[in-house]
């Protein structure tokens, strides 16, 4: 206990970094655990802090809880933006092999904090990120507002190709990635092309 | 105290059927609520047991939580099969419609107990469900079993096009159920045409 006095976490924060000290040890417990196994007691303990400081940064668990992940959506989201001056398919493309790679990199991750959290935010379901990146690659491509529907269902796509994918074993990943993503590139023309459908 | 003795509730029950009604009552709580904030003493509650027999059925709430979203599983797996013996095109046709018409009447069941769980079963990832449908249309379609990946992609993207459709007013909705259900029933064949992304 006397100890702790003298630990890292027990410098004094801004309210900000303690936020983010907060946040960022949620990114790691989440993944390990599903949230109704996890106490709050827990976080403010590794983060050397009271339970009522916790508490005041995040008044319920669930409220905790959306903060870690919508900032697990963030990251995701610079992660995965292309070059500023990137612009039609070469951008769509960037964007796709980002992604691969960001999933690849933090599989977990990406299934407890991204995919599985649409209960805690209904309004949304996984809305906050696929909405981001389908705005992102429809700029990119110059696609019409109309076609805004198709992007959005072409995330999902380009998420559950990805969750499959970084599931192979490495080398049938690697043989497979650059037919994967020319692929999931060519996947935005074909569903966001208004003939077949009209 | 006294007259829950007479409730339906204390009628002598199968193990079946017991577990059933407890899985039942799960299907609606966790719509209503995210996992977290709902305590199995409230389901025991309701069911007119212990809470010791509700832990003999399900030992944690983690696997109480599981087996009531297997079932909502493998209640959207009955309801969007198609006739057994339609075929090609009208068979994935029909797995479309019933999908859309589906998510249109239990959109709500949907996210909180289909969408959202990836964690809850890290190895399937909402897997459970897009596989089973997968699997369904590649045998409908007749498609190869390397149009697999693509198929349970494809399945993602009719989830997303369902979900965002259906959160549309009911005029909207209507007017544009036909021309999606075309769209998305393409989107297969265009998906798993192996020509663009070899």
């Amino acid at each position: 206990m006397l100890n702790s006095v003298r630990s890292p976490s027990r410098v004094r924060m801004s309210p900000q970094e303690r936020r983010r000290q907060l946040v960022g040890i949620g990114l790691r417990k989440f993944v390990e655990r599903p949230v109704q196994d996890l106490s709050l007691d827990e976080v403010a303990a590794e983060a050397g802090v009271s339970r009522g400081l916790l508490f005041h940064y995040f008044p319920s668990k669930t409220e905790y809880h959306r903060a870690v992940v919508e900032a697990a959506w963030r990251r995701v989201g610079r992660n995965v933006a292309p070059d500023p001056d990137a612009v039609g398919s070469a951008a769509v493309r960037q964007v796709v092999e980002r992604f691969l790679s960001q999933v690849e990199r933090r599989r977990d991750t990406y299934v407890a904090l991204v995919l599985g959290q649409a209960p805690i935010a209904p309004g949304l379901a996984v809305g906050g990120l696929r909405e981001q990146l389908a705005a992102l690659v429809l700029g990119a491509a110059d696609l019409p507002a109309a076609a805004m529907p198709a992007a959005h269902g072409w995330v999902a796509y380009l998420e559950d190709r990805a969750l499959q994918w970084s599931a192979l074993p490495e080398g049938a990943r690697q043989a497979e990635r650059e037919a994967l993503a020319e692929h999931c590139t060519r996947a935005l023309t074909l569903l966001t092309d208004p003939a077949p459908a009209a």
